[in-house]
């Protein structure tokens, strides 16, 4: 029986979704889980081919072979993004076999996927547990789903791997390149996509692995950035995605007169609080405000004449030129947006593949994330309590997945430089719609009309005393904006939960309920 | 209670060794284990340092804070071969702090921890379970050694780790190159060993890991060999190694005739079976005679135009010359025998480092060594159904130990050029003293006097027909061998079990009992 528990930051979660047993979130770095990792079963050489070719004829036969059957856990990995092809026929091929109730476990969806509504609505798949970008959320949103979505960090979804909070049955890993044993990469072929690092966990902790390719080549495949040791079958396709929207090509500076003046602020406070020095290390995203924070760091670095050890990927050709120039002597990645990227990563020795292992597992021993100088990130609100939130709108919808955010959250130093209000919606509330990030973590909020320190950084409200920056409480940001736009509405929810928020130890920090009147 | 059972190649083993259940020799591909793979305990991010800097100010705290008591399995690897200083110092600390009754689990132990048999008779080590070259070889032989010595193949002692045979408290990784995360690798630094294959089951199982290195660089040490992810602690010391030993200098092609002849004679059989050809694999080792099988190799390839698709390491430069020269395309490297392999896997993307996991883990879902067309190996003797012993000599003297010998016995065609005599005792024989390998993986006999090919093999018999090679049968090698140097004596062995020797699934296949007059 399933009961509301009032969690660390407040929220009330259920402590059973689909059946199963989750712990409300008790504070940043409390829960101690007490159970090992996940013990998969023990392979042996001779049950599969002795000359290594695991090949089968076609998807279909591999899913057969791998024991395909109801209430299985299908896991798979986004690095094609809205350019994925297979997933839409993996389910088509298990409509066919007439197979129901499936979970399916990807590390994000995305408009593509939106085929496979048919087979939410039809009990082809129960639910989906993974990121869901656009029409499957608005979907979830409307209390469509039969199963509860479930949204995982990118680290989150590697600890709940790891640690066995979701079994996979089985995982079908999709890869520009590619030999027969099931070495493969992203970095060669026609739909190389730079890397295959969300799909680690599930190589290696998946019951069944299936690698589908268009590129084969002879053993061996390097790199391997999946090792054909965790392979049961691999399969040639004609085509694994559409490669102009696997690399999105998009990725530009913003032009936005407002969004340049938030990323030259954000910059200014970095360089006023003493970020920018020597050896330093960065990680911004590819958002066009992100980009252009990149931009105004190199200006900076080439006047003062200082490199970086390292920053953060997500690469585009922004932070390619960078490493390229020598202003950032490596860039540890985990997913590239552009063709430079992949270029880099697969020529450039200090253009060096992570994971969300190595970068974001809050369930090793420490991870990236906590060496990195400054983070930059997004939101779709903040409340006055610094509380972050990405995954749903101010209309209460459910449109957006959490990526690496809650991961990022444990760098040196946060900063989220977002405009006061959207559409004359106030972006800084009294109170998030949905908590993706306790406050605790979330240092700076750089908005267009000031720049608001949180009270635990008695650090950096100190350092950047006197630098003439326009420094404010986050009280003073949010009254300015109702000044202008008006208290905003609180959406209306029905009791029904629709998705409950991981954190990145596997707790439950929040739930989203359906949206009142759909 | 220890009994003794007789396993599938009817060697009486026991199926308790040092109190712990062990399962005997069932047959290749016959053991199927019903366990998972080892659970580790699940660590947190919130108990490291959030900074990532782990660095402890010297080997005796990291061990004090790893919880070093009575009774713990330390384990290490062998990059270093007999430059290696850091292990006589571990246990310098575990005698200093009156800890007793250890079992050390290196990957392999050289004759520079003879340091040891102190420790050994003094009861602070209980047992050495891993290889032992030379002197600690001959102490255990001798019956001094308290607990049983385990010998396991490098692929072995991968599968004992993960499986959770052998569950490791506390290891030592010592690296040319570390960062105070714990990433480390062994291609840079004054103190290179090319690379750390060995200890990646260690690091990935060890309930504790400590890194120690005479070179730390900032975060990020690029490449990271071993991911400072499963890392607790890491060292700084003066200086981890003896680098004059660690890379040996010394693989030099022999210029024995008879050696040279047997090359000759291996090579021309690969020819004649049809083995050399476009987009082929060979996997020869470090020694004299096996050098010069790949120098024989080259020459055929040269003159037929040939290029091999990969090659396996052990590198050297000979190996490395070839890949430069565009006879290979890649080297699979385990271990580097010389400056020019080290210098080479650093550089060139097609000399990729491989582990036990990727080459020989015989619970995975499949390993490399399945793919090799063909490796030639040694053995100190080989008896007339074809089995191999590399472990003991014909005294009964345990002094090697396994290495990846019986993990290659799954490539496609092993080949063992080996001279009909040594010292005017016969190599091949009745039975083997240790049975090592069973002779239904082996496959060809290269003796100065002829070659005899294992009866299992009708195609390589047929392939060979008419090519004017000195086919013979093994019992005509044996009888000519023993009309020049007579039948030779068996050694005499005491009941007293003081090693047992692993086979790749985990399962015993043979004993090695006390040499008499001891």
């Amino acid at each position: 029986m399933s009961e509301l528990l009032r969690n660390a930051v407040g929220r009330l979660v259920p402590n059973v979704i689909n059946g199963e047993r989750h712990v409300p979130f008790q504070g940043v770095g409390k829960y101690k889980p007490e159970s090992g990792k996940h013990s998969t079963k023990i392979s042996r050489f001779a049950d599969y081919p002795s000359d290594g070719n695991k090949q089968v004829a076609n998807l279909r036969e591999a899913l057969i072979k791998s024991g395909l059957r109801d209430g299985m856990t299908i896991s798979s990995h986004h690095h094609f993004r809205n350019g994925d092809i297979i997933m839409n026929m993996v389910f088509d091929i298990v409509k066919e076999l007439g197979v129901k109730d499936l979970r399916w476990f990807p590390s994000a969806s995305f408009p593509c996927h939106s085929y496979l509504t048919k087979y939410l609505e039809d009990g082809t798949i129960n639910r989906i547990e993974g990121s869901m970008n656009g029409p499957l959320g608005k979907f979830t949103s409307e209390g469509k789903m039969k199963g509860t979505a479930v949204l995982r960090s990118h680290g989150g979804r590697y600890q709940a791997i790891q640690d066995g909070d979701v079994k996979i049955d089985i995982t079908i890993i999709v890869a520009g390149t590619a030999d027969s044993f099931g070495n493969a990469n992203g970095v060669n072929g026609t739909s190389a996509s730079g890397l295959l690092g969300f799909a680690l966990g599930d190589s290696q902790y998946a019951n069944k692995v299936i690698v589908v390719t268009d590129n084969v080549v002879p053993f061996p495949c390097v790199p391997w950035q999946i090792q054909g040791n965790y392979v049961d079958y691999t399969v040639k396709v004609e085509k694994v995605g559409e490669p102009e929207k696997i690399i999105s090509g998009t990725t530009k500076i913003t032009k936005s007169p407002d969004r340049l003046l938030l990323a030259e602020m954000t910059a200014k406070f970095c360089d006023a609080a003493g970020i920018i020095k020597e050896g330093f290390s960065f990680q911004a995203g590819a958002g066009g405000t992100a980009l252009a924070v990149g931009k105004y760091f190199g200006d900076i670095m080439r006047k003062r004449n200082i490199k970086a050890r390292f920053a953060r990927g997500g690469s585009n050709k922004y932070l390619v030129s960078m490493l390229e120039e020598g202003l950032i002597e490596y860039i540890l990645d985990g997913q590239t947006f552009d063709l430079d990227g992949v270029r880099s990563m697969r020529d450039n020795q200090n253009h060096v593949w992570t994971s969300p292992f190595t970068s974001y597992n809050y369930h090793a021993k420490g991870n990236f994330a906590g060496m990195v100088d400054v983070v930059i990130l997004g939101a779709t609100e903040v409340d006055v309590n610094f509380n972050g939130n990405v995954c749903t709108h101010s209309d209460g919808q459910l449109l957006h997945g959490i990526g690496g955010w809650q991961n990022c959250l444990f760098s040196k130093t946060v900063i989220l430089p977002l405009p006061l209000f959207r559409n004359r919606i106030p972006v800084i509330i009294d109170e998030v719609t949905t908590l993706v990030g306790p406050g605790e973590l979330i240092d700076v909020i750089v908005t267009e009309r000031g720049i608001a320190i949180n009270p635990l950084r008695a650090d950096l409200i100190e350092a950047v005393k006197g630098s003439g920056l326009p420094i404010r409480t986050i009280h003073e940001l949010k009254a300015e904006a109702e000044a202008i736009c008006g208290v905003p509405k609180k959406p209306v929810f029905e009791d029904r939960i629709i998705a409950a928020i991981k954190w990145v130890d596997g707790t439950v920090i929040d739930v989203v309920r359906k949206v009142k009147n759909y």
